[in-house]
């Protein structure tokens, strides 16, 4: 008789820095792919080195191979290389060092005014894009892009770090950007060769029971796990001789005051304003 | 002295399957990873094959080691293998036969209930997530965990769909699966093993001069490169024996009437019904 598969070394290892002591068990199934994808870590310390020829084109044809809604590809990205430019971002992003030294910094939009121009040049209007429905799917595209790109440039030995404070003062990243009504800048994403002097780790996340349910959601069973999360955020805060903030403090810092929003509380008269109707 | 290095015969494939005679070029930047992704396309015919012990929590695993805005995790996922419920959520999408037939749906959710309990436990509110940066937050993250869940799935040779249509009834989808106030439906997802005598072929995108821009976005460089992608996804569709309609077609189809939404147009007040006040 066979012995059940078991989990690898190289698995148990990649779930114990993922979950600590309340890791899923996966069994046999495991790849390089998998590998890759587990090991994630925002990285914002980069080298002085420019990216190899083709990565930046590369990255995006990963980016453009993700699904996308209707393949309406409500969705682009504005490659910035310019230092002044990525200077004068970084700054609209609450002064973030890693902006202006990372050699790369994508800028991924929302973008309806693509379909818009097609439809007027077809001589109809763009009725339906003024509904929420039509923002949503642009920023679940986007987003789908985007992590398509941050796969791509993990496997190609890059690091990455999202930078969603470009929503802080979306209008002024739109005007240094030219963007026209009806695309508006949604996340950034910090690009270049991490500096192994100052590595990143793993960071723990959720036990799998407070966000995989089977067949029903279920609120009940989340406060145990969260209690756990929090002690194994903990942990990992000391080891990194972080502030020992755990999670439940992270999330009541985030969630409980508006002021918390640094700006983004304008998000929405923003989108108003580039031409989102959302109805 | 050294040649330039080129395109492998690899890149130069996937490449032309993804955008015709418009592919880029990346040099030398190609590894399994970047062939993985290149190669997705959207699965919608199964075995009645299960999927191996431990394939759930692995691409699950995958999920939750993408980028989370300030770590927030505003996400959830509900696996729905029972057959009467599949049968139930393929009626609500407009009775898509592949989530009755893949064993496996994934409802994906934006979801702060998590931290508004919380908070709630901690004697405090919720304040900031009436605000609409929250839900694109949770909108992003939950996309970017999808994409990663999508990127693992495929290495382990499974397939997978997106499915949109969950929205066109959000109600009935967040009733039959138990959701709670600031839980929304995002979309759902087939997985299973591909039928090898019904294969999905990959769909061509955009040319890249439609969608990547360098420093500043550029609309009037869009109408040569669509045009061209026009031709080429009547091509494409030529060759696949689909009505060939191209890709103009269908974005008028798509953006110029409010009753191409399949009652999405009601997404906004579905999701101020959720208790989403996106202030």
């Amino acid at each position: 008789m066979n012995p059940e598969p078991t989990q690898t070394a190289a698995a148990q290892a990649a779930l114990a820095a993922r979950y600590g002591a309340d890791a899923p068990q996966i069994g046999a199934v495991w790849n390089d792919t998998l590998e890759g994808l587990l090991a994630h870590r925002s990285v914002r310390a980069y080298l002085d080195r420019p990216l190899e020829p083709g990565t930046l084109e590369a990255i995006i044809a990963a980016a453009q191979s993700a699904s996308s809604s209707s393949n309406q590809q409500f969705w682009s990205v504005v490659a910035v290389e310019d230092p002044d430019r990525k200077a004068r971002l970084a700054e609209l992003a609450g002064g973030q060092a890693h902006i202006r030294q990372a050699p790369l910094f994508l800028v991924w939009l929302a973008d309806l005014a693509r379909s818009e121009a097609v439809a007027h040049r077809a001589g109809v209007g763009g009725e339906a894009l003024d509904y929420m429905e039509s923002l949503v799917v642009a920023l679940v595209d986007v987003a789908l892009a985007a992590q398509n790109a941050v796969a791509a440039l993990e496997s190609l030995g890059l690091g990455a770090v999202y930078i969603g404070a470009l929503r802080n003062q979306p209008e002024a990243v739109a005007e240094l950007l030219g963007l026209p009504p009806l695309v508006a800048p949604v996340f950034g994403l910090c690009i270049g060769h991490p500096d192994p002097d100052r590595p990143a780790q793993v960071k723990p996340r959720l036990p799998q029971t407070a966000v995989l349910f089977h067949e029903t959601y279920d609120l009940q069973a989340q406060p145990g796990p969260i209690a756990a999360y929090d002690a194994t955020l903990r942990g990992f805060q000391r080891d990194q001789a972080m502030a020992e903030i755990g999670w439940v403090r992270s999330v009541v810092r985030r969630v409980s005051q508006m002021k918390a929003l640094d700006g983004r509380e304008h998000l929405r008269s923003a989108l108003l304003g580039f031409g989102f109707k959302m109805k």
